[in-house]
């Protein structure tokens, strides 16, 4: 087994007819008008994946996105709502996860009530699914809050470019069913985006929760994570699936090893972090701009990285085997 | 507040032009060449919903349905398998979720692997989402095992038919957030069904994890759970957004409120309660042959019964003033 090759540029394979692997960002903008180069193209739709509202509108407003009124993109009762427009040539589509509707009929019996954003896994992924079969988008981009870890550098404010995505609160103590609980992937590699805007790099651990239990924090420290979200690796599955390269933007509202409530100091710092988000998100959209993409880097490859080539092995396997 | 219907036959609102509602279905079988009567039309097309091959292969047996080799109904990349074939008039599409594919690469380097089912929420609630957008069922019903609760006269081989659902791993205490990670749902109602099968009725809690972490039993409790299974409450929020009507037929493979191993007792009991569930699907679908349903129930209405007019109630509000 060779090593991983980390911040490095990695060659492009032969070019397949198929779209059976994830592209590749190439690290440098090639010129646009390269010839005789088939398997290149440029990245022209990105999809960006918001599970909150108030993480959702500075995005809108920073690329002067026109929400889709007519909303014959998804099917009728579900809550998503998408946004788009042009920005430098990238045809831009942000996708909320919307408002849930069970919890606006809940306003009837006059409680007080501002709507609840479909955060989670769930929501999640049927977007990230519907999304891409309706948009055939290039790349696509998930930026969110994200709880971080002191122990490991995280302060309030930062911002990620999340490295690998695992989930915590899938615990499946059945032989190797528990390495399918954990879902560790690498992320799609971009070296020299993480060069150029100087960005934190980390892992991200996900889970339906917003607090941590005893038993979280132990696959937690097992996935190694610096960021805890509620929505990265369930939108990590399912863009491997369907084999879309995703990248993972993650802003820290709050820490979770703290002294402080992971609640309060959330709903404190949301509405700030939310701004510093957007600035990133803008920033890596800029960047995006022309980049050319490479298709044929075979989608196994990564997959291997994944689960052996790091210290994820470690931890995983002796979880696995500490239950199975 | 009215008292909850329970048992009982709800009278059918005004037929609609548009599909806004849950439809109904009635208690008796009426006549099919029944005149006049525009809002009524027998069930079609019945879709069942699968996390295990093992809880699959009994019920393609049983229906004598054919596996759908040309795999044109769901995207590249995924890998859901359908099964379908007429039965008594009926169109019987089965979906199984399907083996994951990291861990059949898995075996390249020799590791034992026997391929793993892709269980859980997520793929659960995508494959609910894409096998409604490509099959357009008149009903769902989502078969497993479960575990059960011998406080609440849970015992293996019972087979439970779910008059609730809600999930007891998604805690967010925030406000009204934390009921929209509960996600408490009255399920799709069939007193007759019941009546006639002499079937066990319960609440079902739904969860990403095999075991019980002392959280979970919290919620669980709450819940008001007698059985405990990782799909039910997402293929029920799936349904809920795009107006299916669901039913829950869960047969309990192990107790999780007993002295054995939860994971041990499970896979020892696993083949056997998977023909007693077959046995229990194929009665209700024989049932379910010729049953007319009448469309125009408000949405609202049932909403409003999950979330108040049952005892979830009390425990629901509970939690949430406990954490918020």
């Amino acid at each position: 087994m060779a090593p991983p090759v980390k911040n490095a540029v990695r060659a492009a394979a032969a070019p397949t007819e198929e779209w059976s692997s994830q592209p590749e960002v190439t690290a440098a903008h090639p010129p646009k008008n390269a010839a005789g180069d088939g398997d290149r193209r440029p990245i022209s739709t990105v999809l960006i994946i918001i599970a909150m509202q108030t993480e959702a509108l500075p995005l809108v407003n920073k690329f002067h996105l026109s929400e889709d009124i007519d909303g014959s993109l998804f099917p009728k009762g579900v809550p998503w709502v998408r946004y788009h427009g042009i920005y430098k040539e990238l045809h831009i589509n942000l996708v909320w996860t919307g408002k849930d509707s069970i919890l606006v009929e809940f306003s009837k019996f006059g409680c007080v009530l501002a709507g609840v954003d479909s955060i989670g896994t769930i929501s999640a992924s049927l977007v990230s699914y519907a999304s891409i079969q309706a948009l055939k988008p290039d790349l696509i981009i998930n930026a969110g809050t994200a709880g971080g870890f002191k122990a490991k550098g995280a302060c309030v404010a930062d911002v990620y470019l999340v490295s690998n995505v695992a989930f915590h609160d899938r615990r499946i103590p059945i032989h190797v069913n528990y390495l399918y609980g954990i879902g560790a992937r690498q992320t799609f590699s971009t070296p020299n985006l993480i060069d150029e805007l100087n960005l934190k790099v980390g892992k991200l651990s996900t889970g339906d929760s917003l607090d941590m239990s005893p038993q979280d924090e132990v696959l937690i420290l097992a996935n190694d994570a610096v960021v805890k979200d509620m929505e990265g690796a369930a939108v990590a599955y399912v863009a491997d699936l369907l084999s879309v390269p995703a990248i993972f933007i993650k802003a820290v509202t709050n820490t979770v090893d703290g002294q402080k409530s992971i609640a309060e100091e959330f709903l404190q710092n949301l509405i700030a972090v939310c701004t510093t988000l957007a600035q990133t998100v803008s920033q890596v959209v800029d960047f995006i701009s022309g980049v050319y993409q490479i298709i044929g880097i075979r989608k196994s490859t990564s997959v291997y990285r994944k689960l052996y080539i790091n210290t994820d092995e470690y931890y995983i396997l002796k979880i696995m085997y500490q239950f199975a």
